[in-house]
Order: C-alpha cells, then sequence, then structure tokens
C-alpha cells in the first residue's frame, strides 16, 4: 500500500547491500512512496553486493563513491542532480565500517590509524556529504537528511567498540550542520537511533547474537525490524515532519527509555 | 492535500479550544488525512470555547470529561467506542492548567493544594485516561497515544512555573504506561515536546511575547507552528511510525539542540 | 579518617530511619566531617527506626515533622536555626514512599488517591522544604540542598512502579527551585541518583533481589554501597562544588552510562 | 586552606599554559591538597607559556609530550612513575585545538585534514593516554581520570565549530574507555563540562566575549571560574567520588538546566 507521501521527491540512498541492509528496505519504501532514487555506495559494496538487483527493482542508478573523498562525493551529487533534473530532496547516510573490529583489536588495544580511518568512513563521510552539498546548492528547501547511528553512542555496549565513538561523532555532526543547514535552507538532518537488525553489517560484531537477543528482551515492543526503520525514514523523509531537526531519534520499539524488563529480571534470576 | 495516512483509524482529541488550539489543529489534520474522531473537553472549556464549530467542521461528536474524573473518562471512553463501534487507534492528550498562575503565585511562594490540582489535571489526568484504556481493553493492537508537553521538563524557563515540574510527571508517566501497554497490547505512548505557540493556553503566561520571541531566534527553523504540530501528530497516529514508543520527541525547529545562535548573541551584544 | 571538610558547616538530614539508611550513613559522615546535624523524619518513622542510637552517637537533636506539612516544616526549621544558632548549609531530602506499592496495586490499576498521597510525600514535599526555608531565609549563602532519586526517572523499572514518576517530579522540582534560589542567594540544589541498596525502603519493592543483582552486574564498579553515598554527598555539600547546581548527578559505578555488560550477556546465553 | 584531600595521591595534568588555564589552577590546587604533579604539555605549548614558573611553585618535574605520539605518552608514563616511585592516582586532559578554527574555516567549509587532526589532538589523544596507561598498567586502584570538555558537545553553539564534535568524541572516549577500565581495575574516567573561562584556548574563539557574557546571563550561580573548577576537579580525584564514573557533569552554574533567565528575556524584549 502506498500513501504517495513522497511523490515527486527525489534522494539519494546510500549503503544498499542486500535486502537485509536498512538502506535497501528505505530504498523500497521511498520508491513504493513515489520518491526517486539515485543509489550510492563504495565500490568495493558495490562488487560484493548485490545493488543491481535493487537498482532493477525501483529503477535508479547506482552511482558508485567513496564516501571520504569529496571528489566522489562532489561527481555523486552533480550526476544525481543531472540525473533527476533537479535539487534533492532526502538523503539517508547509512555508513559505518570499524577497521579495529576487523582486526580484531578490542578497545583498550586500539590501532589509532584504523581508529582515525573508521571515524572518517563512519562519522567524517557525513559531513563530506553536507558539505558537499551546502557548497553546491545542491539541496531543496526543507529537504530531510538522515544518517543511522545506534544508542552505543549514549551507553556502553563492549562489542560495538571504537563504532560507539563514531557514533557519538556522527550524532554530533548531525547536529552542528543541522544548525547551520537550517537557518540557510531550512534543510532538517537527524540521526535515527535504531534496534540491532541482523545485517550484514551487524553480523560482523563479535557476540552479536547475545546481544540482539538481550535487545529484544529488553524492548517493549521487540527490536524494530527493517520494514520498519523504512516506515520511519519515510515519515522523516516527508513533508509531515518539517520541523524535526538536529534529534536523535530512537526507533527502538521502547528499548532506550526501558530500564529493564520483567523478562531480563526472570532470565538473570 | 490528504495522504489518506489515517484511512480507517478512530480517535479522541482533547483539548481543543479555538483555532489556535494545537489540538484543533491536529483534528482538523487527522479528518483530513482519513480518521474519525471524537472530541472531548473539561465542561467549561466546553462552554467557553467554540469547539461546535470544529465539531460540525469534521463531523465529530463533542463528549465532556473533566479529565481528573475516572467517570468520566470511562464515560468518555465506553461513548466513543460506541460511536466508533469499535476500538480506539490514537488519542491525544493536550490538557494543561496551573492554578498557581492563575493565581498569580511565583514557583517560590506556591499554594500547595494548588500545585496537587496542576499536577492532576495536567498529568496524572494522562495516567487515569491510559489506566481506563487499559482496564476497558479500548484501544486497538499499535495504537499510538501522545500527549503535549513542553522542554521546560528539562530546562527551567522561570515564568512557566509549576507547569515545568507538571510536564516532568506527565512525560515520566508515557515512559512508564508506554512499557505496560506496549508489552500487553503494542501500544506506543509518547510526549511531543512542542515549540511555544500563540494558544490561549499560552498567552495566559507571563512574559510570553519575550519569551516566544527568544524560542523564535533560537531555534534554526524558527518556532514549529500549529499546523506542523498536526502534521507531526498525524505521522506519529500513523503505522509509520509504530516502534517509535516510550520517547519524548522534540518538535521545536531545532530548538533543544541549539545552545545559541547568531541572532540572540548579536541581541546581547 | 577525617578531612574536616564540612568544618563548621550546620545541615539538617531528613529519612534516617536504622544503619542500612542513606541519611543515616551520610549523616554520620558528615558528623565525622566537622558538621553539625538536625536529625528529622516522619513521626510514625521515629517511632520504627533507631534514629535515637543514631543522635547520640552524633551528638544531634531529634526533630520529627511530616515533610507533607508546612507547619510542622517551618517548627523544623525555626527550631534547627534556634539549635544552631545560626542558618543552615546544607540538607538532605531522603524521603520517599509510595502507598500503592504498600497496597500492593499494579502500575496500570493505580488507585489515583493514593498515587496523590505518593507524589506529595516523595516530591512535593521537597518543594515545601525549599519554599520554607526561601521564604524565611533559612539558609546561607553558597548553602547545598540534595534529595535521593533513581534512574527509574529516566528509563522504567517496572517493579519501581508509581516512585518512578514521583522521582521524575522530584528531580523537576530540584532543577525548578534550584533556578530561584541559586539567583536569589546562591543556593545550589541538585539530586543524586544512587544505586539501588539494600535498604528498608528498598526492601519494600517486589523483586527487589533480582533487580538489585541485575544492576550490580550492569555495573562497571558494582553497585554503589551506602558509605560512598554518604561521601558523595558530603563532597556536594562541601565548598569545592559550589558551581554545580541544577543537576541529576548518577552516583552508580558506571550502571547509567553502560548499554550491557558482559556479564550479563553471558546470563542471557 | 588545604583538607589534605589528595595526600599521597600523584598525578599527571595536561595542558597548563599560563595562569588563566583550567589545568594550572587544578596544578596549584591539587599541590595544595597533597598530591604530587607532573606537569605536561605539547612541546610548542612548552615554549610558549610560561609552565616552569608553575613548575617551580609546586615543585613539579616538566614532561613534554605530544598527545597524539603513542610514543610520547608511553616515556610520558614511564617518567612519570619513575619519579614519583610508584603508580598514577589522576589524570586531568585539558587539551584541545581545532586546527580549521585557526585558519578561520568555518564549519561548511572545513578543511577535513585538518578537521582529523583536530579530532586526534582533542579527543583521541585521550584514548592514546587511557591505553598507554591500561596497557603498562600504570594506574593504581580507584584512579581518576578527568577530561575537559564543553556543552557545544550537546547543544549547538555555532562559534565553537568542530571543536563541539571533537568534544562529543571526547564524552564518548570517556564512557567507552571507563566501561573497561571500570571492570578491570576500578578505575573511574569522567568528563567536566565547563562554563567558559577566559583562558588562552577560549579567546581564539570568534565572538568568544559575547559567548560568554551570553553565558554568564543564562546561569543562576554566573559563570563557573578557574578556581572553582580546580576545586571540583580535586573532589573528583579525592577518595568522595569514587563510584561516580562515566558520566559527563556539568560545572556550569546552573547553566545546562537552564532553559532562559529573566535577565536574558529582559535583554532580548
Amino acid at each position: 500500500m502506498s500513501y504517495n507521501l513522497l511523490k515527486g521527491k527525489k534522494g539519494i540512498i546510500f549503503g544498499a547491500l542486500n535486502e537485509q541492509s536498512l538502506a535497501w528496505q528505505t530504498a523500497l519504501k521511498a520508491h513504493e512512496e513515489g520518491a526517486e532514487i539515485v543509489l550510492s555506495n563504495a565500490p568495493i559494496a558495490l562488487r560484493m553486493g548485490e545493488i543491481n538487483k535493487l537498482a532493477e527493482a525501483i529503477n535508479a542508478p547506482v552511482i558508485g563513491a567513496d564516501v571520504t573523498s569529496m571528489d566522489d562525493i562532489n561527481n555523486l551529487l552533480d550526476k544525481s542532480i543531472e540525473h533527476f533534473g533537479g535539487k534533492i530532496d532526502f538523503i539517508l547516510h547509512s555508513v559505518g565500517m570499524s577497521v579495529n573490529i576487523r582486526k580484531g583489536n578490542p578497545y583498550t588495544n586500539l590501532n589509532h590509524e584504523f581508529e582515525m580511518k573508521t571515524l572518517d568512513i563512519s562519522a567524517v563521510s557525513f559531513h563530506k556529504v553536507l558539505q558537499a552539498a551546502y557548497e553546491k546548492d545542491a539541496l531543496n528547501e526543507w529537504a530531510s537528511v538522515v544518517a543511522l547511528t545506534y544508542i552505543a553512542a549514549q551507553r556502553v555496549f563492549p562489542d560495538y567498540n571504537e563504532m560507539a565513538d563514531a557514533k557519538s561523532l556522527l550524532e554530533s555532526i548531525a547536529r552542528s550542520f543541522g544548525y547551520h543547514y537550517g537557518i540557510k535552507k531550512k534543510v532538517r538532518v537527524n540521526t535515527i537511533s535504531q534496534s540491532p537488525t541482523r545485517t550484514t553489517a551487524g553480523s560482523g560484531v563479535k557476540g552479536f547474537d547475545g546481544f540482539i537477543n538481550f535487545s529484544e528482551a529488553m524492548s517493549p515492543l521487540g527490536n524494530a525490524p527493517a520494514e520498519a526503520f523504512a516506515e520511519y525514514c519515510v515519515a522523516l523523509f516527508s513533508d509531515l515532519t518539517r520541523y524535526v531537526t538536529m534529534q536523535n531519534l530512537y526507533h527502538d520499539g521502547g528499548y532506550s527509555a526501558t530500564g529493564v524488563t520483567q523478562q531480563v529480571i526472570d532470565k538473570m534470576a
């Protein structure tokens, strides 16, 4: 079912790797709601993933971009505007990668060059996208920009490692740029703090199963699935949420406001 | 323009006094989006306000209720279900009144009986509505309940007086009941922390003009107008936001995440 | 060992029932640090508890007061000032009681008259104490007022029931009154959000053991014991913390900033 | 006057440039309270500042270290332990520098290589110090580590620029490492979010005067001076605050919990 909530809107979606991806589901849903989409991902992800299947399904071009490269981002924005024949109404930044986690380094023994790389890919890239858009005036008034984050930015989840710090940085960038872009052109910038889902990214995290089960048991509504994330994104891209900006929005079935559930207490007893 | 976002949904809206009211605008918008509505307000507000004009416009019955009375609330729920021929999908609680502000008592010299009355009307009433609904199983699965609040619950605005404490209590009740109702029936409960608007309620607050101007100057997008509040409410009542619960959601043009704006710095210089 | 941190200071401590009480430990510690103390508690608690043992040990008068009664509070303040021969430098409000918990009513089926009583005893009483002090100018400049709270004010712990809402209200009162008393006389007002401890009050809460064990397992330093609470209170009463005001301060071994620990993940597996 | 609160304790203080520095005042106060100190700063700051004056006054060695270099940090820790003849009890990290601010780049036009440098100096350096200490087991049980931060990490202050994002990252590192070091050795890690003060660092920020005046007018107790910061640090280094960890602690005269003051409303009218 479609409400046509995004009819006439044009957006870029970063980070759709395969059907499990939050970005994949969001692209599908945004298309269903009437939006035109450009898909983007890192060159290596384009090779590994199945993005072309998605691209066909929603009739969207795929434009590769290394989000740490201003040149790539500028190229992506230019080509997107050319493709759309106009400016952009929404962006989803669903990008993150921890080099130290990949290498198996614990948080207390990080390689700091890797850490800088993690921060660049997972957080500073968001600033780069916004700055490139700001400089070339690529977004329409009231455009909506969303980045994906996780509650590890507020509370420690040990296996989440350095990615927690990257997400804190990302959330701060959303606030900071949201201020400037809001004043300049009423563009709003928010982060969605999403329940863990069984994505390819998530499954790289050690102890992910125990962790996702804990999260499920601690959420009054259960973990929010990827489809629900997509719907929430669509609501944030739409004109119904125009005065929401510079916020970190929990989409987590109530997890963030739950201290403990009876279910967890029972398991601990 | 309508998206039919609330097609088939039924809801109760408390607190529509006149065209300036957030609840009034929400009732209009929800109706436009396909919902059936029951309007409610306190008996005295029904006499003073212009609710019948709204009732006609959206073809909604008006059922008076003193929200501090469980009998009145029970009656309202029973009659609503009867009217709708089915259970309820959403509720807006936009109710608040400070007896001490009316009497001109400063925060440091409250009459504590009045304070208890303020807490009862402005916050405990929300518990009463939820408890009555819970007991008679009046809400459908995934129903959405929203209460109106203000950032004075987090930071002091001196003229907001005891109402700040009432709003803190209200937000806590939303979390607490959201937990239980979420587990029982996937009902979600949230508060919207809205920009000040020139409503009848607001205009009773001393120094309201200076205050609303400060808020405007401190919000990158400006204060959120009542119409935008209505749209945001509709998004929260819809199926697009089903995993958002137990949250306090700022709908404030970025105010809550802004420390200072250049505009305010300039005025202070 | 004593640092003489509170030498020459005079304070009122509410809520010392027996050796397990946080207030009891704080009175001992404040005395050790050179303070003069007046002890107060509700008439019924005076009869049940062992406060006289403490009073003797620290050479402090016991002045009963029902904290919901302005008359009792005024009497307490007057007598304290008379006893001290001067104004007051610190107050600890460690008072809370849930009538509905005592009666076994679940959160979804509260008796609302009991709820109002709970709010009055556990939260509004704090406003009453501050207002009485403010009106009779009973506090010295830079006096420090602390109230005891719990993280249930931010996140739901189901067995904490209506007391969560009372604590939210209490924390808001601390902020609101902290503003006015700070401007008037540089008095600071804070709440300490303390780990659960095995006090008489705590042991009344259903499922308290499972709950305290969960908290222990979720705190990197373990639950903060009552003796540590007393030391932290002394730091907040001292001149070393004069610019800390209107804050809710977690004294919880890191619990509040921990999403999950390895220990909990292991138990959940 | 001294309480001997830090008698027998040994600590490293980073960032004392001149008398206005928060770190300078903290070193003086910690010394007064009985601690032995090692002073450290970046080589360039050692040349520019007047640290030797301080070193003499408190009889402390100065050991230069570029905090972005693990080698320098390791050397500093080794020499400090040698100097003290034992492990370390506290550390103050008061280090921050924004390359883009120095270069006059606005937030919407950052040089991203400079940004990475800013993040490294101002935030990742804190991880490096903690990691080096953790690896060589340089801290005693219950040691206390504090880093200086600012509320721009939560709310936007436009002239604070990229430093806001660096402070968010810093605060996250404090939480993350606080978890691991707490579990391993009961070491606590916190950040103090301090009022703006007229330091050399602060005066580099554009529009700093308007900003500090706004902050003063918005703080019920006024901006916290450097001497008060030093006292608060001493309290956090002491044994009185052992269960406080992974927290961001506002030391700001109530600023963070104040929405607006009458004084500001009046100026805005």
